[in-house]
């Protein structure tokens, strides 16, 4: 492997960090808190080391495979670890593990927690914390659209091979100008979010805040009782159309600039996600009205943000949904494992890999009636390889084991089976909250530091598409030679 | 369709079922129970309907995919009906879902039971319980090796692509010679253990009895503390190993017959069936020991006894394993989901496939190092195709779709998501006792008629391999002509 370039590139991503911390830091000037040192000092130890870093030498300026995981698996966790820092340093989270665990669960856009009282923190640090949501979103548009696709890992082929919008075969010559479009849909959404919630009566500083929250499908807030402190129904409706909006693939944002309205509406991967809300939403309102609401408005209101939340991953919450009726549970439940559409910063298994496998059952079933045809399985009328669908299945089926094995792990906690299934689906499909232990009103605080280092893994697992930490714990990576 | 030779073969079925019938009657004139006229009522009824049945006029001999399979998903329904009526007859069970449920849950080899207390009721109708489980066992035999394949259904391609044994292709030609083959070791097993458990001091019935729950998988007892009634840890050994064989793939005891120990050696289902069975074993062990028991083989005995009760979807229970520390029920939980070998009496999504969906990931990882590489799997040598590579994905995502549907319908009986999924997941893997609601102190009993019907009917897909009766619900099978 060529260490050099690795460096290099993750020296860079140290100094954007130190770029990135300016803003929580201004925040702190402004307010005049005492947690401007935290920033300070940060800032200084990224400029030293990244600066350190980037002048290593490299051999070669070429990134192959191998160093391309490298950078993208280490800067995650680089940039998670630094991104600690101010937590420890100011004393809003004394301990390093679950700064760690906080920032973790920031940037990959979970937004589990383990602060047990967020509304005492300073305006600052709590600035930070969501920022990392936006910074995270941003990554992972960039991560799926254009660097990991380019080095071939595992399930991303999907995207490739799906997405009607900009996608890059390359990595260097159209990752720009896929990045451009995506940006500018990214930005485009969270200003209109902004000024939206500023509409709403929110301050700057909260309609801030939610929107990273948002737009990230990350689900920090400034409140413990999340978006359920705000009484306003046009705040909470505002947020849950933007979590909506944030689990779209955003190259459909770029055809809708473009006009291209056949391609939007064709969309099959779109249709099952909103299909799916619809037919969430009516179920839970129908088990929930004259039940625990009376007013038929409120009953949908709750129902379509609490949907919103889970299908998207982001994990707020208006209200505490374990005492709805089981049924209503279930079905938040099962859509822990729904997620966002590729292309979005929503995490967990995707719509279009559920649609794939869709296809492959509906296939089947056809096989049976008709031996002898030859069914290829189509979305958006493109045809999908034998490739892809290996890839897709095991995917599907690595998600699973991993479930399993960090259930099991978690179990040892003592804390009953939906607790730790909910725990690891929570991290993994890079939710939040789940049921149980890690339920609405509870947080993550009172894990062991082994679990907490577990769940942060489960997080950067989900966040990564599985693959690309999978591999990084294989002694062949780093035996082998390409 | 040709109804005539659907209903043709549905006759000879229940003309069959009247013989078998007279074993149990047989029982009841020996201990002179009342019970005697039930099964005399009902074996009048099926030799009426089904000699009627047989006369039906049919244009035509042939039977292809639609008519085989109406005749497997028709048979097991109809079976299932008139074997439940001795049960009504008798009194037993008053409640035609009751008894309908019961029959089902012997014949699928599933074990669950709607009965509070088992110990009351009278000899030969327990005989006739226990029963179903041996001659649904030798059903599924014939069905996994020779009819379904035949008929081309869904995930059956694996074992006829992975099977050393003799497999037959063709329905008619090889049929008798492979289900011959298949009984003489189904029956020498079942005299095996018979004699074993004789031998540990059991009487001749209740050998008879649970060998029949263990060699088809099954796990109806006639106690109500299932085998936690025997005290002789010999009793308990013998049953576990008999459990674990019956769990492997019967066209193995051919080769052992047949002294081909390398084919069995190199057998790869079998490693990972063993494999599973020893880690977990092994886990929940250390887990238990000096905890729950003290004393080292009391432990080792308990675990590997549920171990081998929960991988095989037998059922039988020797303790209360829900007070069990969480890590060890979480174990037995997720082994819910893997199930015997190819060709065994085992239920739910079985080893074969586990194994096929572990290959794709480990392949997926290659690929990520070897982008260019064209890597294929194999299984004991041979190349598996991408078709049951699809076909085995598809099985998979389609079980857990039923898992979820099913779990939100038994959610509305407001029993919490525990009890939800493990009822669905012990009927629909063919296993029985589950946890919460359903864990190894409670019965079905207390479900709503509805939710017996679907609890049935999930018994039906897991036996039938999911696809038979899916297609049967389909408007497509019954309008289009092949």
């Amino acid at each position: 492997m060529n260490y050099g370039i690795v460096l290099k590139v993750l020296g860079n991503l140290l100094l954007f960090e130190a770029v990135a911390l300016l803003l929580p830091l201004a925040v702190g000037i402004y307010y005049k808190e005492s947690s401007v040192l935290a920033f300070m000092y940060t800032i200084l130890i990224l400029i030293v080391l990244g600066g350190m870093m980037r002048k290593f030498p490299s051999s070669s300026k070429q990134i192959k495979a191998r160093e391309g995981l490298s950078i993208v698996a280490g800067g995650w966790i680089f940039v998670s670890f630094f991104g600690a820092l101010p937590f420890v340093l100011d004393g809003s989270i004394p301990s390093m593990v679950d700064a760690f665990f906080e920032t973790v669960s920031g940037l990959t856009t979970t937004g589990a927690t383990i602060i047990n009282d967020i509304e005492v923190l300073p305006r600052s640090i709590l600035f930070w914390r969501s920022f990392t949501h936006w910074l995270g979103g941003m990554g992972i548009l960039v991560l799926t659209l254009a660097v990991l696709p380019a080095l071939g890992v595992g399930g991303f082929q999907i995207f490739k091979a799906e997405s009607p919008g900009p996608v890059s075969d390359k990595l260097v010559p159209r990752m720009r100008n896929t990045a451009t479009i995506l940006y500018t849909a990214y930005l485009g959404i969270t200003i209109l979010e902004m000024i939206l919630l500023l509409a709403g009566g929110l301050t700057l500083y909260e309609s801030a805040l939610h929107t990273f929250g948002t737009v990230g499908t990350g689900g920090f807030s400034t409140y413990n009782s999340s978006i359920g402190a705000y009484e306003s129904s046009y705040v909470v409706m505002v947020i849950a159309i933007f979590m909506i909006a944030s689990g779209v693939n955003f190259s459909l944002y770029y055809e809708l600039y473009k006009k291209n309205f056949k391609e939007i509406y064709k969309n099959s991967e779109l249709k099952l996600y909103l299909s799916i809300i619809a037919i969430s939403v009516l179920l839970i309102t129908l088990n929930l009205y004259g039940n625990v609401y009376d007013n038929i408005f409120e009953t949908f209101k709750q129902a379509f943000f609490q949907v919103g939340s889970f299908i998207t991953t982001t994990g707020y919450t208006t209200t505490n949904y374990e005492e709805w009726p089981g049924f209503s549970q279930s079905i938040l439940f099962f859509l822990m494992f729904a997620g966002g559409s590729a292309g979005s910063t929503g995490g967990s298994i995707k719509i279009i890999r559920l649609l794939i496998l869709l296809k492959l059952v509906i296939r089947e079933i056809s096989k049976i009636l008709h031996p002898r045809a030859v069914i290829p399985i189509r979305i958006n009328g493109k045809m999908i390889s034998a490739d892809v669908i290996a890839g897709v299945s095991s995917f599907f089926f690595l998600y699973l084991l991993l479930l399993m094995v960090g259930s099991l792990l978690i179990s040892l906690e003592g804390i009953g089976l939906v607790s730790s299934i909910s725990s690891v689906a929570a991290t993994l499909g890079n939710i939040g909250p789940g049921f149980g232990f890690v339920g609405p009103t509870q947080t993550y605080s009172d894990f062991s530091v082994a679990s907490k280092m577990l769940l942060s893994l489960m997080m950067l697992f989900g966040r990564l598409e599985l693959y690309t930490i999978f591999i990084l714990l294989m002694p062949a990576f780093w035996k082998e030679r390409i």
